[in-house]
C-alpha cells in the first residue's frame, strides 16, 4: 500500500505537490492519459527517470509463445501481448548544455495535476541545474477525446533569474528499453524490441516513424509536428530507424518564455499499406494543427462537460470518496471513450499489466457504469466482442461445443489463457457478455444494436450453454466441470453464478429470437432450438444446502473442508502466492465474490432471506485476494442491511489504485475496481436494479455520507436520484415519463415533477464476520462487531 | 500397430528373421537388454542406421526447465530427464575399406534372437559389400545380471568366399546425435549434449571416458577392454573428449574368423570423485575379464534358470500368449533385477519415453509380479521409494500437508510433473506405495524390511491421507479435489479408488504402529494419531449411486453427461489428442480402469453383485486409451464370469509392445502392461488374491487355454498352481504347510501332497458391452454378443 503524502484531496482533480521517485511507476499509472485508442503513461516529459515507460495503442500487440511443461489439446500456443509503441511524449530540455533531469541539480518545486474536467495532465517544475541555472518548466498534456489519433503537449520553459541558452529536443522513440521482466526468456526476447522499422523521415518541425511488429504484422505509424511560440529559435531535425528528433535552440532572458506545442498522431493497421498508414497520421496531424492547442483544449472540455453532466456522482461527507469516485469515472471514461471497435483492457491503456488483456471484468464491472452514463461507449465495447465472434465460434468448435466460446483473456479475440482450469473453463464470460447485451438493451432500447449485434451475441452464447450442459436422469439441466468467478475454485459442477447467468442467457436468447424473427431466421434459430433453450433454463440445477440453509457456490462446495483461516498468517495473503491451487480449489475459501455476485446480478433468483443467509455464510470465507470483490460485497452488504460494512467495502474499492492496495497499480489502474466505486455507490447505496426492464431504487446511506446524488441515462431519458438519510428525490431531467420503483413501490416520474419518497427505517441485524484479518479497513464511524 | 512378418513364435525367445529398417526404433526397444542398472537398446553394432540410439544408466539424468504459460505456487521448475549416456555398444566393421552398413551392398540374411533363458541378444548377418566382398558377421550381447556394472559383446566376422582385409573399430561415444524432438527448445538444448568431458584415455586394447552432467552434476565413467581371438591382429587405440576407439586390423582367409570380446563397464555417482569413478569402472572391467565371456554367459544363464524356476507361467493352447508372457517376464525382470536403490521406470531402461520417469505403475503393476516371483527385487524397489522419503516429506510440507507426498513422476524423487491436475493431484500414488509394502510384507513376512522401510512408508503415507482429508458435518471422512487413476477425470471429490486405498493405508499404518511399537515411537506415532487414522478409515466416504445401483468413480460422476461415443470417430482415439481435458474431465468417459482397479485391489470392499454391476457399468464407458487398463479389466472380467472377454483383454495387454498397439514402443517397452500379462494370467485366470494375508485362488480358464500353470513365492514357500478347465491342482514345492483357499474353501497344503479341486461350473451371464469400436480384439473363439 502506498499513501502519498504529496496527494491533496480535491473534488475535481488529482494533485501531487511533490515528486517521489520511488513510486514513479505508481503515479505514472494514476496520472495516465488515454482516450481508449491511445494511452500515454504519465512518464516525465524528459523521458527519465521512469518507473515503466509506456505508450500504448489499442489493438497493437505482439504474439509471444505460451509454453507448457506438458502439452494438451486446445492449449493456445501463443498469446497476444500489448507492446510499448513509439513514444511521442518525450521532450528533452537542455539548460546551458545541462540536461533537465530531476535526479540532478535542485528541484525547488514539482506539481502534477490530473484535471477531470479539462482532461489534461499539467506539470509544473522549478529547477536549478547543477550549474545553478534556474528555470520554470511547465507542460500540459492531453490525449484527445475528440480527435482519437491525436495527443498533444504544450511545453513551456522560462529562465528565472539569469539568461540561459535553451535546447529542446522533441522526440519519437521506438523500441525503448524496458525494465527487465522475470517471465519466460523467449517471451521477453519477442517483446524486447517488438518494432521493425519500415520508414523514417523528418523535415523542419515534423517527423514520422513507421514500424511493423514481427509476428502479428501490425503496422504502426507515429508522426509529430510542432508549433513554436518564440522568436529567434533555430531549428534542426533528424530521423533514424528507431528515433526522430526536432531540435529547437534559443537563448532566453529571465522571464522570457519558450513555448512549444507538440502534436503527435498515431495510426495503425494490420491490413493497410505503408503509404496509407503514413498518410493517415499526416492527415490527423494536419487536422490537429488546424484545430490548434486552444481548440483541442476546448474540444476536450466540451466532451467532458457533456460526460459529467450525464455521469457525475455527488457524495457529501467524504471528500476522499468524492475525489476517488470522479477519478474512477474519469479513468473508466478514458478507457472506453474512443475504444470503438477495440477491447477495453483490464488496465485500460495505462500499463502493460495482464499483458494488456481484456477479461470478463469489462462486461461485468466496466460496462454497467458506461451503459448508464455513456451508452454509446458500452455499445462500442459490445461491438468489439461481436467483431471477435468468428474466433469465438472457432474456439467453441475446437472445444467440441456449439455457439461461441469467448476467450478468458485476449486483445484481438483469440484465447490467450495458458492455464485452462482458471481460463477457458471459466465459460461464464459468455453469459457475462449476454448480460451486458441485455443490460444495454434494457437501458437503451436500441433496436438497431439488437439487430446488428445483440441478438447474435445472445443466440451464440445460448448455443454454447445448451451444448455445454445436459439434462440428467432426473431432468435437471447441469453444467458440470466449469469455473466460476471465484478463482480459488475451479472445474466444479453447477456453479450457481454460472448456472443462473446461463439461465438468463438462454431465456433471453429465446425471447430475442421471437422478438426478432428475421434475425433469428438468418441465424438458423428455429422453434425446436428455442424450446430447448427454455427447457434448459427452466430445469437449471441450482445446488442448495438445506441443512445449512445456504446455496452452494458449486455443487458439493459446502461439504468441503473449511480453509484454516486461524492458522493463515497475514503475510500469506494473497493465498495464491503461498498455497497451491489444488489446496485452494478443494477447500471452502473464496478469492472474490461469486455466489454473492450472482445475488447482485441475478437478485431476482433469491429471496431476501436467502440473500441474508448466503451473504453471512460467504462473507466468513471470502478473503478478497482480488480487486473484483469489494464492490460486489458492498452492493449485497447494503442490500442485506449492513450499510456501514458496505461503506467500508466502498472505501476499499475506491482506494485500490490511489493507495495501491494490491501493489500492482504500477502496471496500470484496475478499471473494474474503479468502475466498482460507481457500482457500490449507485447499485449499493442507491439500490439501483434493472432486472427484466424494471428500473428500481432503494437508497440507503451510511452514516458518514449525508447526501448521494447521481444521474443515469435510461431509455432515452436522463434521471437524477438524490438521496439523504431520510428521503429520496427522483427527477426526470429529459425524456418522456417513465415508471420506476422506490423500495418496490412503482410510480411514474415525469419532467418538472420530482418525486420525494421517505427512506424506510432499517432493522438492526447482526453484522457478518470476515476471515481473521480480512475485514475491510474500517471507514465508517460505528465500531465493528465480531472478531474481524 | 506393427505386425512384424519377420517375427516367429517360439516359447523361449523372440526371433526376427529379417531386418525392417522402417521399424528399427520398435525392434530396438523389444530386443533391448538391461539389468536394471544399465540399459542398452538393441541398436545395431555398427551404430547406424538407428531408430533411437540409447544407452541408459539408472539414475543418470539431467535437469531441464519446466515452463508454464502462467506461474503457479508449487509447480516444479525443473524436471529430471533420462539422458543417453556414453554408448559402449558400437563395433564398426570395415571390409576391404568399405564400412559394413546394411543400407549398402547386399544383405543376404539377418537374424536377431532375444533368448529369455540365456539372457542374450544374438545377431547373425551375411552381407556383401558394394565391392562384392561377402562376410558373415555374428554378435552376441549381454548386460550382466550378475555383474551389474558390466555389459559385453562377442563379435565375430568370417569372410565367405575370398580373403578380405578387416578393420574393427570398437568405440565408446558420448553425446551422440539424437533424432530431433518436437518439445520445448530450451529443454532440447539441455539434452542435446548433456555430458561434459572430464577425462579420456586409451592404451592398447582399453579406453575410458569420464564425463559429468551439466546441471545435475552426475559423474559418469565408461570403460572398455577387449579380448581378441585371432593371430596377427594389429592394434591401435585413441581417445578424445567424446569418443574413444580401439582399432583392430587383420586379413582373413575365407572361413577364417576374427573374434573379439568387448567388455564394457559403467560407473556413476553424484558424490564420488573422478578418480573414484574412474577406478571403479576399471575394477569392474578387470573382474569381468577374469570371469571371461563364457563365465559371463554361464552366470547369466544360472541367474535366469533360478528366475524361471520361480516365475514361469505355462500357457497351453496359445503359443503367442506363451511367448508374450515369457517376453514380458523377461523384460520385467531385466528392469528390476539390479535396479537396487534406484527406480524402476515406466519404460525400464529400454528407451527415453516418459523422460525415463517412474510412476505409480511400478508399485501397482510391476511389483505384484516381482513380489511373488523375485521378492528381493520388489524390496529393492520399495527401498528406493523409501530413500526418496526426505523429498516426499518436503513436498508435502510445500503443499501444506503432513506426511509424505510422493511424486507423480520422477527419477531421483523430485516431483517432475508439470501439469498438476493429472500429476501432483493424483495423490493415490502414496496409497499405491503403501499397498505395495503391504503386499510385499504379506508375501514375505520380512520383519527386517518392515522395521527399516515398511513401517515408515505406511506411517508417512497415512499421515498424508489424514491431513489431505477431513470429516464433514455428518462425520464422513472425505478426500476432496484429487485425481484417481483414470486420467480422463481430475480434481474430483471422493474418488472411490483413492478413498478405498487410503482406507487400507490408514488401517495398515495403525496396525503397523501397534505391531512395531519401537519403530512407531521413533516416528512419533502415538495413540491419538493412530486413533485418528482408524476413525478416518472407518468413516471413509464411498460414493454410491443408489438409483443405478453402482459406485460412482468419484462423487457425482454418474450425474455427469455421458460421452458421445456414437459420434466419436475411430481416428479420434486416443481422445486426449483430439479433445480438451476440460471436456474429458466433465463427462462419463474413462481412460483406464479406476473403479475397476479398486475392485481388483480392494476386492474385499465390494460384494459380488456390486462387482458385477459396477463392471458392466464402467465397461460401457471405458475406452482404454492407456496401456494400464486391459490387465485390470481382464482380472475383473474373469472374476465376474466373463472369462472369454478376460482372454481378449489378456491378449491386448500381451501384444501392447510386440504389436506396438500404442505406436510408441519405439520409445521403450511398457513395463506395466507387460507385468499386466502376469496379472491377467495369475490374478485373472488363476483368481489369485492375497487380501489381509489370506492367499486364495479361483482358477477359471478361457476355452482356448487348456492348461495354465504358475509358480509363486509366498511366505518363504514356493507354490505351484496348475489349472485346467475342470480341475485345479495345488502343490507346495518348498516350505512348511500353508493354508490357502480354492473358491473360498480353505485347506492346508503340504509338501509332496498336491491337492486337486474341481473348478465349479459358471453361470452364463450377459456379456458387458464396450464403447463402439473400443471392444478388445476378439481372440477367444466364441462370438461376441452386443454391439462392441
Amino acid at each position: 500500500m502506498i499513501r502519498h503524502p504529496f496527494f491533496s484531496v480535491e473534488p475535481w482533480s488529482l494533485r501531487e505537490t511533490g515528486l517521489d521517485l520511488d513510486t514513479l511507476a505508481h503515479t505514472e499509472s494514476l496520472f495516465a492519459l488515454s482516450n481508449g485508442h491511445i494511452g500515454w503513461r504519465a512518464n516525465l516529459d524528459e523521458g527519465e527517470p521512469y518507473g515503466l515507460p509506456g505508450s500504448y495503442l489499442n489493438g497493437v500487440y505482439e504474439l509471444r509463445p505460451l509454453p507448457y511443461a506438458e502439452a494438451g489439446y486446445g492449449n493456445p500456443e501463443s498469446g497476444e501481448t500489448v507492446i510499448n509503441v513509439t513514444n511521442g511524449k518525450i521532450v528533452r530540455l537542455l539548460v546551458d548544455d545541462e540536461p533537465f533531469d530531476v535526479r540532478y541539480g535542485t528541484l525547488h518545486a514539482h506539481e502534477r495535476v490530473l484535471d477531470f474536467r479539462s482532461g489534461t495532465l499539467s506539470r509544473g517544475a522549478e529547477w536549478s541545474s547543477p550549474a545553478r541555472r534556474r528555470v520554470r518548466v511547465s507542460s500540459t498534456r492531453l490525449v484527445s477525446l475528440t480527435q482519437r489519433a491525436i495527443a498533444a503537449i504544450r511545453y513551456e520553459v522560462t529562465p528565472v533569474d539569469e539568461p540561459v541558452r535553451i535546447v529542446i529536443q522533441s522526440e519519437l522513440v521506438a523500441n525503448e528499453t524496458l525494465p527487465p521482466s522475470d517471465g519466460d526468456p523467449r517471451a521477453a526476447a519477442v517483446l524486447e524490441s517488438p518494432l521493425v522499422s519500415e520508414q523514417f523521415a523528418s523535415s523542419n518541425t515534423a517527423a514520422v516513424l513507421v514500424h511493423r511488429t514481427g509476428l502479428s504484422r501490425i503496422r504502426v505509424g507515429a508522426a509529430m509536428d510542432h508549433v513554436i511560440e518564440a522568436g529567434n529559435v533555430s531549428l534542426a531535425s533528424e530521423s533514424f530507424t528507431d528515433a526522430a528528433r526536432v531540435i529547437m535552440t534559443t537563448s532566453l532572458e529571465p522571464g522570457e518564455r519558450l513555448c512549444v506545442t507538440k502534436l503527435v498522431a498515431y495510426g495503425w493497421s494490420a491490413v493497410r499499406s505503408l503509404p496509407a498508414v503514413r498518410d493517415q497520421v499526416a492527415a490527423a496531424l494536419e487536422a490537429a494543427r488546424q484545430t490548434g492547442w486552444e481548440g483541442l483544449l476546448a474540444e476536450q472540455r466540451g466532451y467532458l462537460d457533456e460526460f459529467w453532466d450525464h455521469a457525475d456522482v455527488e457524495v457529501d461527507g467524504d471528500p476522499d470518496i468524492q475525489q476517488a469516485s470522479r477519478f474512477a469515472l474519469f479513468h473508466v471514461l478514458q478507457a472506453g471513450a474512443r475504444a470503438e471497435a477495440r477491447a477495453i483492457p483490464a488496465k485500460g491503456l495505462t500499463g502493460s499489466g495482464y499483458d494488456g488483456h481484456a477479461f470478463w471484468d469489462t462486461e461485468t464491472f466496466v460496462l454497467p457504469l458506461l451503459t448508464y452514463t455513456a451508452p454509446d461507449t458500452a455499445a462500442d465495447a459490445l461491438r468489439w466482442r461481436h467483431s471477435t465472434l468468428p474466433l469465438a465460434l472457432d474456439r467453441a468448435s475446437q472445444l467440441g461445443l456449439r455457439g461461441a466460446a469467448f476467450p478468458w483473456r485476449t486483445i484481438a479475440g483469440a484465447e490467450c489463457s495458458g492455464y485452462w482450469p482458471a481460463g477457458t473453463a471459466a465459460f461464464h464470460v459468455g453469459a457475462d457478455i449476454a448480460d451486458a447485451v441485455l443490460r444495454y438493451l434494457a437501458a437503451t432500447e436500441d433496436e438497431s444494436f439488437a439487430n446488428s449485434v445483440g441478438v447474435e451475441l445472445l443466440v451464440q452464447t445460448a448455443r454454447l450453454w445448451r451444448s455445454l450442459g445436459h439434462h440428467d436422469a432426473a431432468g435437471a439441466f447441469r453444467i458440470d466441470g466449469v469455473t466460476g468467478p471465484d478463482e480459488y475454485s475451479a472445474i466444479a459442477d453447477n456453479n450457481v453464478y454460472t448456472n443462473l447467468m446461463a439461465q438468463r442467457n438462454l431465456r433471453a436468447a429465446a425471447e430475442a429470437a421471437s422478438r426478432f424473427p428475421d434475425r433469428a431466421r438468418e441465424l438458423a434459430v428455429g422453434p425446436e432450438e428455442t424450446a430447448q433453450w427454455r427447457d434448459a433454463a427452466d430445469a437449471m440445477f441450482i445446488p442448495y444446502d438445506a441443512a445449512l440453509g445456504v446455496h452452494q457456490q458449486a455443487e458439493g462446495f459446502t461439504n468441503h473442508q473449511m480453509w484454516d483461516f486461524e492458522s493463515t498468517r497475514p503475510d500469506q495473503y494473497p493465498l495464491l502466492l503461498h498455497f497451491p491451487y489444488f489446496d485452494l480449489y478443494r477447500k471452502q475459501v473464496v478469492k472474490q465474490a461469486d455466489l454473492v455476485l450472482a445475488m447482485q446480478l441475478r437478485g431476482d433468483a433469491f429471496t431476501d432471506d436467502e440473500k441474508i443467509r448466503n451473504f453471512a455464510y460467504y462473507e466468513r470465507i471470502t478473503v478478497r485476494d482480488s480487486s473484483l470483490s469489494a464492490s460486489t460485497q458492498a452492493v449485497i452488504a447494503a442490500e442485506t442491511g449492513h450499510v456501514e460494512l458496505a461503506y467500508d467495502y466502498l472505501a476499499e474499492t475506491a482506494l485500490v489504485d490511489l493507495d495501491d492496495v494490491n501493489h500492482n497499480t504500477s502496471e496500470g489502474v484496475h478499471l473494474a475496481a474503479l468502475a466498482g466505486i460507481w457500482i457500490a455507490l449507485v447499485n449499493g447505496f442507491g439500490g439501483m436494479r434493472n432486472h427484466d426492464h424494471a428500473l428500481s431504487f432503494a437508497p440507503r446511506l451510511p452514516s458518514r455520507i449525508g447526501r448521494l446524488a447521481f444521474t443515469i441515462c435510461c431509455r432515452r431519458r436522463q434521471l437524477r436520484v438524490e438521496a439523504t438519510h431520510t428521503t429520496a428525490t427522483y427527477s426526470l431531467v429529459t425524456g418522456d415519463p417513465i415508471e420506476i420503483a422506490h423500495y418496490g413501490e412503482p410510480f411514474t416520474l415525469a419532467r418538472d415533477a420530482p418525486v420525494v419518497r421517505p427512506v424506510p427505517k432499517r432493522r438492526a441485524r447482526r453484522e457478518p464476520t470476515q476471515p481473521p484479518g480480512r475485514a475491510p479497513a474500517r471507514r465508517s464511524m460505528t465500531p465493528r462487531s465480531g472478531r474481524g
